[in-house]
C-alpha cells in the first residue's frame, strides 16, 4: 500500500456509521454521515497555498484531495452538521511508506494541521498529528474496497491521557458512481 | 510484543464500552461491560483438556488465561448478560509473533474455536476465526498499559461482506488493583 493506492480507494461516497466514545463519563454517542471524497488538480489554488503556508514545494504534493462531511449525531439532539477540507499528502522522498499529510481544516481543532502518516505492514495508514491542545491520531484501513474503518483518538497536548476514542465503519455508496 | 508479553498486559479488571455497528440496517448498538482476565495454570485440567480435544499437546500452552464478563446493552432493552470463557494460546514453534488461539466459547458462535493470531509490527493482536456459519477478525493494541482497543468483524463464512463490526475502548480498573 501506498499513498497513491489509498487515496485512489478512498475516492467516492461513503455511508459512515461513527461510535465516539467520550471515556471520561463513559458516553456513547452515534453519528451518521455522508462523506464524499474526490480528486484535486495538483495545480488547484487551494493546493498550491496549503503547500505554501507550509513552505512546501506544491510539486512534491500527490493525490491531494477534498472531504466533504454532512450528517447528523445523537449528541446535539439530531442536529445536523456538515463540512469539508483539503487535504494534501506531501510522500517522504526516502520512503515510499511515509510522509506528511496538510489539512486546511484539522480533526482535532478547525486550524490548518500537518500530520506524520504511514502505512504499517497490515497495509493500516496511521496519521499522528499534533495540535495546540491536544494530538490526534487516527488508523484507517480497508476490510474490502467497498468498506473501510477508522479509529480515531484525542488525546490530551502531552499525548498521555486519551479523551475521545471513535470508531466508523464506512460502506462505500455504490449508488452514487455513476 | 508476543504472546507472553500481550497476556500479562491484559491481565487485570477493564472496564469497557462496545459500539456495535450493525451493517444491513445500520443500527448503532451500545455496551457497556467489567471485563476480568486471569491467569490459569497450564496444568489446570480445563486448559489440558481443551488442548487435548484439538489433539494438541498440553505443553505446547503458554499463558493460558480466562476472561469473564458482565454488562448490559441497549439493544435489549438494558438486559444484563455474562459469560466465561477459557483461552489458551499455542505459539508457533518457527514463529514467536504467530500461533493458535484455543477458546471454549467462541465470540462469534457460543461452541470451542481455534483462530490463528498473528502480531503485526504495530504491535496488534490480529486474531482470525472460522466458525461453521461466519468468520471472525479481531484487532486489539494497547495505546498505553491501562487502555486498550479491540475492533471486531463478523463476516458471512465465505468472508466477504461484514455483518456487524464492533469497537472497544478499555480502560483498567485500577481499584481492582489490590
Amino acid at each position: 500500500m501506498d499513498i497513491t493506492k489509498f487515496v485512489n480507494l478512498s475516492l467516492g461516497r461513503w455511508r459512515s456509521q461513527r461510535s465516539a466514545h467520550h471515556l471520561a463519563f463513559s458516553h456513547f454517542e452515534a453519528v451518521t454521515s455522508t462523506i464524499d471524497i474526490v480528486p484535486l488538480n495538483p495545480e488547484d489554488a487551494d493546493v498550491v497555498n496549503l503547500c505554501k503556508s507550509y513552505d512546501i514545494d506544491p510539486t512534491m504534493a500527490c493525490n491531494p484531495f477534498r472531504m466533504s462531511w454532512a450528517g447528523e449525531s445523537d449528541w446535539d439532539d439530531d442536529e445536523t452538521f456538515e463540512g469539508t477540507t483539503i487535504l494534501v499528502p506531501i510522500p517522504d522522498p526516502e520512503n515510499p511508506k511515509a510522509g506528511r499529510l496538510l489539512r486546511d481544516r484539522g480533526y482535532a481543532e478547525t486550524i490548518p494541521s500537518v500530520g506524520q502518516y504511514y502505512f504499517n505492514d497490515d497495509d493500516n495508514f496511521v496519521l499522528l498529528t499534533a495540535y495546540d491542545r491536544a494530538t490526534a491520531e487516527e488508523k484507517i484501513w480497508f476490510v474490502n474496497p467497498n468498506f473501510r474503518l477508522r479509529v480515531s483518538l484525542i488525546k490530551t497536548s502531552e499525548g498521555t491521557g486519551v479523551v475521545t476514542a471513535s470508531f466508523s465503519s464506512e460502506i462505500r455508496d455504490l449508488s452514487a458512481k455513476d
